[in-house]
């Protein structure tokens, strides 16, 4: 039995998580990989006690495990667009497999990576950039290959995941939220790559490409956070039987292609609605399969090691007799790559959530629903709350039919100058998710 | 580019179905393939309306199909472990590669054709045999392939679903949510693979080997349908905050491996819960990536030939540049099957939902729980209805703590032969589904 020699570049959660699952588990992987798999250097830069490393040798140069000629893959698992970028096209030069982790370098510099992959006749597995625990790459991927694919929508950031939860169950606004999320380890001292959405856009860019057959274009993604959601947006959404949850969307239209993260209501007996803390899900429907949803860990140590390792063996298997026809890196031959349009914003229809502090007078109300109808735009429910002692105002809460989004904005402009609409008229997006 | 050769054997809905979707989806699947694919003779006792087959050559006899010199992959789609039996041991033995959606013939007799396929140096794809539009195989076999996988659970029929689903919803009995599935065609006119767990036996066989790496053992399957069950039962459970579902269960313990199907209380806040009517969902615990869910539709033409056409895929990236490191069938290599032992029902252990009727007077709850304590089981909850005018007995349901089956039918028993309990005691399996 051959024996497939791994060098582990970053020993951080996800880098020692792979050493420990690859470790533990050495039995059964062998007996999956029909070969043996073998840690033989990690380059870090510091120790990690809490992965140890035995009597493996350690290198403080990760470029030195690119470069040594005994390792058959490289796994990187350092993150970030720099060093990392450098450390696998060096690997790949030197004519090395690559498995990594890392959703930023891939949607942003994947294109050339696979590139160089090709060029190389070498392999790039990337399973663990999206969503952890949940084989996703591979299912849309391979398994449902035979579809055309309509449209995904994922929570595929489960910090965002989990604050909105706390939010919705506790009741405790969104910075409380956050500070809790951040004790707990879920959250980075600087929290703008996931609240803000970045996070997920990187995630997005690859699950269309593998789904649509596009090139990966990050720049194209409209992306919205959660930082600015409030609270009663959260309730009214809930007293309408919805859930807010932050969710990635592609979707294939007749004019193009939509690429969105933003807050989005829910119907609250959606699966996706359900899906509660840290936990990612990703909802796929195809033309014959019809919707389809997978769910499990997005991050975490094991989880994202759990895709490393799976890598690992599906590379491995290609190695016992190269050259092995591979399923292409973004699901469709280079060749076939289309360069379909990505829509902005402006041209993509959905229902809305808008909710306004009106003026308690009559006739607001129908100043309000004729700008509306006047822009072809009709309410589906409305909740007018009762008015407050002391406040002149009353919460005014209206869900739209689907409607294109450059109309709705500038019917919102036209109600927010209106004397009677005091402040900003908050805006959310609405999705059925019905396939 | 080249042209690999397809024969489909059976043209009914799946047979139907994957024509439909090739010619549909060519254009797609070319470019993930990266090769055309095309259907060069169709097999089928009968012409089918509903899937024209234009100017591919037609034979009556499958085997013609079988025989072909020009077809590379033989599509099953007969059904039934006679003729397609016969039909894909000699594809094999013709060199031939082999696609089937037949769950009955794998789980029954798949030993036996993985050995002739491995003798021929050919592929045997069964991704249709379990959950079509879900690309479950693929997921267990390659996508967790790091883990230790503890436990799966699925509803994994459809029919038995929707009948579940119907009970619930609409409040009416078994009899008539199955006549209503019969008249929607989700139920055949004989429903006993359906509703007696047969079917979900056969998925739940194939499921297990490749997640703990044991051989096929259809004739180990604790299997309980669902025709017995009871509305009232449906009722209490709800009322207790469970729902009933028909699951496929496999689980490692020390003991053990435990294989069984019989109707199930869930948490109704969990995710396997909430999957309803015809559709199909499989939960997988691992101990890299924890609980994972994959869900879609179980049966139905093209949700079964997106998993048929997905494999024609897979296996022809093999044929690009044999010979090629195959997946291994049931996910571990041939020579480290494990002959773990699988549990008689006996030997499981589990929470319980019982119910019966007692007659109301003072004392009787009370020699219920002492023979229940006697035997080491604790009550987790209790209901016991008011009186009913007329009526000598109460319903009195329990729940108790995990307890083996053997344990618990021998403390039944005695409950029974209480002169103050009448007719027999409902007893139904509860898992937490909690990883």
């Amino acid at each position: 039995m051959n024996t497939v020699k791994i060098g582990i570049c970053g020993l951080g959660t996800v880098g020692g998580g792979t050493l420990r699952v690859l470790e533990r588990n050495a039995d059964i992987i062998r007996a999956r990989a029909g070969q043996a798999i073998e840690v033989v250097q990690i380059g870090t830069r510091r120790d990690n006690p809490a992965y140890p490393t035995g009597s493996i040798p350690v290198t403080r140069d990760v470029f030195e495990v690119a470069d040594n000629p005994a390792v058959d893959i490289v796994v990187e698992t350092i993150g970030g667009t720099t060093v990392a970028r450098e450390l696998i096209l060096r690997a790949l030069d030197n004519g090395k497999h690559v498995v990594t982790a890392n959703k930023a370098l891939i949607a942003e510099h994947g294109n050339a990576i696979f590139q160089r992959a090709r060029e190389r006749g070498v392999s790039v597995a990337f399973e663990a950039a999206v969503a952890g625990g949940i084989p996703i790459i591979k299912a849309i991927r391979e398994g449902l290959s035979a579809n055309r694919i309509e449209w995904l929508a994922g929570i595929i950031n489960g910090t965002g995941n989990y604050i909105l939860t706390e939010m919705r169950d506790t009741g405790r606004p969104f910075a409380e939220a956050l500070k809790d999320a951040q004790a707990l380890g879920y959250a980075e001292a600087d929290p703008t790559f996931d609240v803000e959405g970045i996070d997920a856009a990187h995630k997005l860019v690859i699950l269309a490409s593998i789904s649509f057959g596009i090139p990966l274009q990050f720049d194209k993604v409209y992306t919205e956070g959660i930082s600015a959601l409030e609270l009663k947006d959260v309730r009214y959404a809930e007293e309408l039987g919805y859930r807010i949850k932050h969710l990635g969307i592609a979707r294939r239209t007749p004019q193009g292609i939509e690429l969105r993260v933003h807050p989005t209501l829910v119907p609250q007996e959606r699966l996706l609605a359900n899906v509660n803390g840290v936990m990612n899900a990703v909802m796929v429907d195809g033309d014959a399969m019809g919707p389809t949803l997978y769910y499990g860990a997005g991050a975490g140590s094991e989880p994202t090691a759990s895709a490393v390792v799976a890598d690992i063996i599906d590379v491995s298997r290609t190695l016992q007799s190269a050259p092995c026809s591979r399923v292409p890196y973004l699901a469709f031959n280079d060749d076939h790559l289309s360069d379909e349009r990505i829509l902005p914003i402006e041209a993509i229809e959905t229902s809305f959530y808008l909710r306004m502090e009106a003026i308690d007078k009559p006739g607001v109300l129908s100043r309000i629903a004729t700008i509306l109808s006047d822009a072809g735009i009709s309410i589906e429910a409305l909740i007018q709350k009762a008015p407050r002692p002391g406040v002149a105002t009353v919460p005014l809460i209206l869900l739209t039919n689907r409607v294109r989004e450059g109309l709705l904005a500038e019917a919102v402009t036209r109600i927010e100058a209106l004397g009677s609409v005091q402040g900003r008229v908050v805006r959310l997006r609405m999705e059925s998710l019905d396939g």
